[in-house]
């Protein structure tokens, strides 16, 4: 686990002034990764560095040769298209890199002149995925929402025995992951009807968002040699926002006993900056489990997980339907919750999926599952807020939601903040139902 | 669908003698694509067409400009370490390949001497994954094997009421799928221990093998632009073998709620070539329903698949302990069975995935299922063969197995055979399960 050092210095100032506003989500003590191209540009995409208002061309650091050392070789496989090349140099690599923007982005550096023409305005950027995604796996881990769920489905057993000693996923889609700001039409499919008539067919009509944490694997390891416990951490590049788009009627139907497919697989919203391990050092917590639960087997335990294995990451969910944004209202929240209530760490994730000996590769993903919290108002789906679309949330201007209508957008928000640290944010994962094809 | 063209002609010879034998896998007729390069040596990977006991190599083709117009096109796309480049050039291109091929490796060609530069005999080749497998999603599409799974768990109702409707599928992990004779170790991992208990934990003591057809996507479709049925079979690439190995006991005690996860994703064995679409269409076999079954949706529908979706290619396992091997005897037949029993078929399932607007891209992979037949001896896994476990096969050495032990290899064999046609063959796909690691 990374150990506080000097990029982490809640003093630290940036020459670049957008970066020193206490309420900015990119502050010097950030430097979040991802993929970028000028908007409308004919450029190749490459890895870029959020700070303040702008981007860090890692391309632009890689030419004029700012760079020495390790930092200099992240900063050429950082200028690839995606970033898999950097994640998989691990955290040495990484944590040289971080420490050379950091000294080269402090007000008072003598490198100010030559990083200020490798500056990109985040208002002038088109983000692309900031890795390929050879696969992605999603997790299961917010008991509240797997108990949630389970009530829906089974309201006098709904959490079933494996839950608390398996870090329950599946493996997901990777094709259809996009990055925010990509809309996409509601989905067509089939859905169940009342016993013995042929199933329905046509647009998802209980169309929901799962908001989740995004989890990058840096290095990879072989087939047949499981990542352990005490290794898991140096295994994990960052965290981002994902939007596990969901058409519930289509699921229902479909995912018996094969588990969710199309009911996942037209869409996945990741937000474009990608905030490193490193950079949350400060923002590590204690993992627990409450004392009437059984303790987890031996390969998913150690000291270190126990004592920083969570991430104190505050969750946010707005809603922004069409009324709204043509009335110019601002986005409505519709949760608030922390990712430190997950049931099982990443570290924990990591380990267990590869303790069957299942390989890894740079840039493979894996999604949290929905982070529900224990309290009313932290749930990270409607189908949660709404019981099953039972129970519709009526909106502050009035209108009312069971599920998602076409024209709606959801943004997902991220952030740590506490007293003594800087505020490390991690923007928005964005994305709109477009009204089905016919 | 392809019609048959002059490189179906039964009475085609090649001037490579070996291509000539009549039980042979490879003859001028088949021309099946896969990635080689000469075991031991430090070649690239690179497309490879078998011909007999021979290897077209690609990259030799193209570099000895033998090839004219879209054939010369395909040439140098099949040169690159994998073939997607080549699968996604959709099929006018791969047919223009295929004859010209055809044509070069004809007796009496003209371009004999330049093609035979071109080869690589198949003793000395080492094969790697004919394609980078973007996203491989295995399907569900034999109601046998689902039927006798269903009884192992409810026996009263084996088979859940989507089955009919649905091409169920879920998605896979595609860092695991290895070619041909990759061994991999036997998976650790949780089992099901009885109530109130810890869940037991080591080396899987159920492992298995499925036996399935691979179907390799070629063209791909955009976010939200389903490909229709239409549409579905000049989107195929071709077709190879696919052991999705199973450990059971890991599978039964994590797939609810959301599916098989580690007790597949360790290992997943493909045979090195892929049989064309085209190659296969003097095999291509109505599909049916029983009548007593619903008839699918009409998305799922149409004329041409009724009238030749299907596809007849004889599938048999054989184990090879490490007995038998030390014995110099040679491997066992533990099933006969044929794809043409699938309840779905290739354009189906590929309709299907699609229909929500899930994007397909240039080689991703899909699994037929296990492709058990309606006769005893047709069963394409051992927890069928036995029961689930509890009636050994006897083997003709005198051997038990319920499962496989540390040492057994299972080889899949497929083949296409008919009076008037030429003999089609798959080659193997072959791996074996070494002792766990510590």
């Amino acid at each position: 686990m990374t150990s506080l050092n000097e990029t982490h210095d809640p003093n630290l100032r940036s020459w670049i002034a957008s970066a020193n506003d206490a309420n900015g989500d990119f502050p010097i003590q950030n430097l979040p990764f991802g993929a970028f191209k000028r908007a409308g540009s004919n450029e190749a995409l490459r890895g870029g560095v959020a700070i303040g208002d702008q981007i860090v061309d890692l391309a632009a650091v890689h030419s004029a040769g700012i760079f020495d050392g390790l930092a200099a070789d992240a900063a050429l496989a950082g200028s690839q298209t995606t970033l898999n090349a950097l994640m998989g140099m691990g955290p040495a690599t990484w944590s040289a890199l971080r420490l050379a923007l950091s000294k080269a982005l402090r007000e008072g550096s003598d490198q100010q002149q030559a990083m200020a023409a490798c500056l990109v305005p985040q208002s002038e950027a088109q983000y692309g995925m900031p890795a390929h995604i050879g696969d992605y796996t999603d997790f299961y881990a917010s008991i509240h929402h797997a108990t949630n769920i389970g009530k829906l489905f089974r309201p006098n057993n709904p959490l079933l025995p494996n839950y608390q000693w398996i870090p329950i996923g599946y493996h997901g889609r990777s094709s259809s992951i996009v990055v925010s700001g990509t809309d996409f039409p509601r989905p067509v499919g089939q859905r169940r009807s009342p016993e013995g008539q042929p199933p329905g067919f046509g647009a998802s009509t209980r169309m929901d968002y799962e908001l989740e944490v995004g989890i990058f694997v840096g290095g990879g390891n072989e087939l047949g040699q499981p990542i352990t416990i005490d290794q898991a951490e140096d295994h994990i590049f960052g965290l981002c926002l994902l939007n596990d788009w969901s058409a519930r009627d289509i699921q229902a139907w479909e995912y018996q006993p094969l588990g969710p497919f199309l009911g996942k697989s037209f869409a996945s919203t990741i937000s474009p900056w990608i905030i490193t391990t490193e950079a949350l050092a400060p923002y590590r917590t204690a993992w627990t489990r409450p004392e009437d639960h059984p303790q987890p087997l031996p390969y998913l335990e150690s000291e270190a997980n126990r004592a920083s294995g969570g991430f104190d990451v505050q969750l946010e969910v707005l809603i922004e339907t069409a009324q709204m944004r043509d009335g110019g209202q601002s986005p409505q929240r519709l949760s608030l919750g922390n990712f430190r209530h997950a049931y099982w760490t990443a570290a924990q994730m990591l380990t267990h999926h590869t303790v069957n000996g299942c390989n890894m590769r740079p840039g493979d993903f894996f999604g949290s599952g929905t982070m529900s919290g224990p309290e009313d108002g932290s749930q990270g789906a409607l189908i949660e807020l709404t019981r099953g679309g039972k129970e519709p949330l009526t909106l502050d201007n009035g209108q009312e939601r069971k599920f998602l209508e076409d024209g709606d957008a959801i943004i997902l928000r991220g952030w740590c903040q506490k007293d003594g640290a800087p505020r490390i944010g991690f923007g928005e994962a964005r994305g709109m139902v477009l009204p089905a094809r016919n």
